[in-house]
């Protein structure tokens, strides 16, 4: 029984039917094409605010992307140390941005509070010696499934604006994490402060397009140029703007994100006081002791996490997870001795 | 009618069902699931050698990433100066080499030739004031759809191999070029002496997929980073890979090449001596004169190409253009005054 | 005898006074001693406008520098065919800029024109897939000795600025063409459009540092940055800034682009019809035929140029030459058979 | 009395005599001059082995070029979390290597440990989503003026060797380092793993340049094309190149090290308990406490350190320090509250 990773989940019918749908031939190629053409829109409605939306072909990408619309490549970018785009991505980010650095801050949960932000970027200088903070990157929800208020990011990101620096969202696991706030998407975006959003599809049931949306489209002007120049706009764009168009209208982000919260709160539940995080989107860390084994001849595949030899271990609940594997992983947790 | 792009193409069925039937969880992510592993074996056996290969979401990145992997920073890569390396890709191999540089040779039918290359970088030295010649790119088939032999691969192969330079071939075109050759895949590529190939899917009735094939597989060493720091490493993999395996096992490549080459081979036999240059693949270059509009009015969509005024057209079969648009485009290139 | 470069040529004795005398300990580091305060100052009175200036240890960097605070890295900067920055820097505007491209244009005697821009830039166009035209860099003189007149370079900066481009100018030889010129250092630089300066010392009597003048302070916000993060802000600053003030100030930069500008016209007289370009600064292209081991068993160094066997050659007269090696070359000049 | 930083100290008389009798023109520029071709020669007699030696115009350039020859750009970098190269360089070394990233570790008084890199390391994985640690970096003398013994480099190095990444030292103060051990140069470099060395010069008497030196030839390959393209040849290399010179056969490297390493052990002295690190190179920590104003009234001019309001102060000795500035101090110090 698969809680690796949401990211080996099956694609949602709406999405499916999307990319069968998109099969005509088009009048023209890259974005030319009607569904391209309509993301802005959709997009638009859904945050109740004018955007300018992209599809790229992965989260780290459009993290990328974002990160190098805002900061100059003697620039830096405050994020948490756990932060996908410090641990996962390869150094895209340093990549994309032409050499920028990550400067990391701490925070419980993995998530950043003004107070660590501001012990972390404390020694920093703005003297030529150093690399210029220009940017905020939250990650909403976070690396340990976690998920930030709309007060808690108004309150970071106020004090972003304060200090000069934009203020991007990873959002991954973004629909997680407004289901489980049961907001307005704005609230907790170009409301509470977010400039760029990267909006995740392919977690929650989407197939290989995520989105990367700029509620200031000022912030927006280069981004088709090192779009194209990063290889992230395909010529047959339509199949992904397709994509994400159906995960946003038809409800699917928010069917499928209410399916895997719910059983990860399942999880949470027969966890009980075994649980190292608050589990308030898909995400469910564990203290299982010793029992990796024992679990694992259950059947359960899992990360361990952190340092070797914890006993800590991350199960991913997916969209598609099926009931009884909930059940029975939540009747193993009840069974830890 | 639509010329302009085989881009804005239809999906071809075998690899649409392909993709809705990757549509299963897997156990991982990434490049761990079935489809992804097989994808090696897959062109191996199709060019009768062992590959390492990869899938990435256009021919920009591949292109790119194979460019990157071939050269320093400080190095240059000798191509024609219509490539599309040179002109379409918005400088994505600067930025994923680092800042290389491309130099530009002529040949007729945007064809190098071993004399164009070697008066193209005459001038060029082994010193440290100047960038250093590492690769040569050749695109199979050209910008102007015309094809290069095993033969004259292999002759500008190993003109390159004797000077120390690297061997890249962007075929976003290759299914119409070997389906024009009717030679073995390997006779016009590890045979002539190619190194890296960009196999080109989707132009040809793909998605979203292209294959970055390396016949060297010492070359491939760095790609996996260089891929996931590209963005081009996407969660569901599956799909990508399903795609390729499809594309290639189907035998839709050779099927939808040759529809495309056979269209374009009508539209030359009715454009006659008005053709700029010979029709090998599916693209049609024809001297219109002033009947651009006259065209247009009868509902063909093609560009203008070369200067301003120049009377020159393009027009691109796509694998799955209509028969009747076939027809009713020749007799307009019949009728042409 | 050495006429191989200007680059081998001694200091001048103002430039070396002001070396020596710049030793002494200061209160602190980098660019906070008085003479890297005094610079702006210098330079600004003497262009007659108010100036940003920062030096730097080579032409290479001046330029690379200059060009990466105009350009974004999906940019292009329009440059002659043969300038240094294409052909002598070893892909430095490419690194400096992030990926940035040249586009070659061409002109005789290495000298850009409104119309062969205009042909050289006709094909580009402003979309997606293209790199974006940012700037246009003339060299001042030019590769092969030629000087740009005021009007000239306010045509070619005019029609810069009416696309939108900004405009450099490599000034590696600077002080000869202004003493060519006759005119205001101000005539050739900013009253004609020019927004950013490479002012090069070296090559007329200097040592280690060249001067980047910025006309618009505003285009000079990122460079301090960008010049630390390029190991460009040695920390004994002063020594550079000594230099480049001494150079200034006390009209080295004229006596001696006077004395190496003389010894050019001296030898263009002796060599008359032999000369392949104009004799405007202190270079001399001489087609020498089959003289080139005569001459050199003579005792003359210098460049064979162009293609081989073309029989043209390079003599650079440096600010230090001796009169006997003028009078001995124009001698042997004028007994060329 | 500046004990701001020995950056701004004067330059000792035998590297500017070298400079002055350097001042003959030659018969090549660059670096094909018999200063710079002597330059390897020079450093291999003083460390016993034969290097291959580069000039460059600041510790940031020749830390960023080493850095950039031992790792790709998705590599990675095991320093300080208080080394140079990442504080104070304004993301220089990200910059050089295309988008590296640096993995800081902790250490008591700036210096790695064999455990403190094993820790800060243990996250880190081999797969594709990382980038790949390929070198390790150290700092001689440390930036809290400490001394890595050859004992202690050996087994930084040898544990770094084992893991496969190559092992590169920064030595802007080298010498002090030198000095302190007693030991030969070799001892504590190539003999104990080092493979590129960053010797510093100018804050102990040189003036615009810096060695990069390396004991392994065969990383040194590419160093020529990327040195030049990031504008570190300089047209007049013998100027750099005779101070290098100068430096290390003159005996000034020692001479001056050892007087502000002298000046340095009568401050820590004189501070006793107050010192917050080891005195052992020319760099003295102190708690002062509130003293800070009292001291700079007293004429002394420092930098606060640490966080603020900690009490902490960095006073440098420099080499051409008068004996009565230090006494004024230590006497200061002595009566410190």
């Amino acid at each position: 029984m698969r809680f690796l990773s949401d990211n080996a989940a099956s694609v949602c019918p709406e999405v499916m039917e999307a990319v069968v749908a998109a099969n005509v031939a088009t009048d023209s190629a890259y974005d030319g094409d009607p569904w391209s053409k309509r993301l802005d829109d959709t997009f638009s409605d859904f945050f109740g605010t004018r955007c300018r939306v992209f599809a790229v072909s992965s989260g780290t990408a459009a993290n990328s992307l974002a990160l190098a619309s805002l900061v100059p490549p003697f620039g830096a970018i405050v994020c948490h140390r756990e932060a996908h785009i410090e641990v996962d991505e390869c150094g895209a980010p340093e990549f994309f941005t032409g050499g920028a650095k990550l400067l990391l801050c701490d925070g419980d949960h993995a998530k950043l509070t003004p107070e660590s932000v501001a012990t972390g970027t404390a020694a920093m200088r703005g003297d030529v010696h150093q690399v210029q903070i220009r940017a905020l990157s939250l990650t909403q929800a976070t690396e340990y499934g976690t998920v930030y208020s709309p007060d808690e990011v108004a309150a970071l990101a106020g004090m972003a604006k304060s200090r000069g620096w934009r203020v991007h969202m990873d959002g991954a696991r973004f629909s997680n994490a407004l289901v489980h706030l049961g907001c307005h998407p704005g609230d907790v975006t170009w409301r509470a402060g977010v400039e760029v959003l990267s909006f995740g599809a392919i977690k929650n049931g989407g197939m290989s397009a995520e989105a990367l949306v700029f509620f200031d489209e000022s912030l927006a002007e280069d981004l088709p140029f090192r779009r194209k120049r990063a290889g992230q706009m395909p010529s047959k764009g339509r199949f992904n703007a397709a994509q994400l168009i159906a995960y946003v209208e038809s409800g699917a982000w928010q069917r499928n994100a209410a399916a895997s919260n719910g059983g990860a709160r399942r999880l949470a539940a027969a966890a009980g006081a075994r649980l190292t995080h608050p589990v308030e989107a898909n995400e469910v860390f564990v203290d299982i002791g010793s029992n990796g084994d024992r679990l694992r001849a259950q059947g359960f595949n899992f990360y361990d996490w952190g340092a070797a030899g914890s006993g800590e271990a991350r199960f991913v609940v997916s969209w598609d997870q099926r009931e009884e594997e909930i059940t029975a992983l939540a009747a193993a947790f009840a069974a830890l001795e």
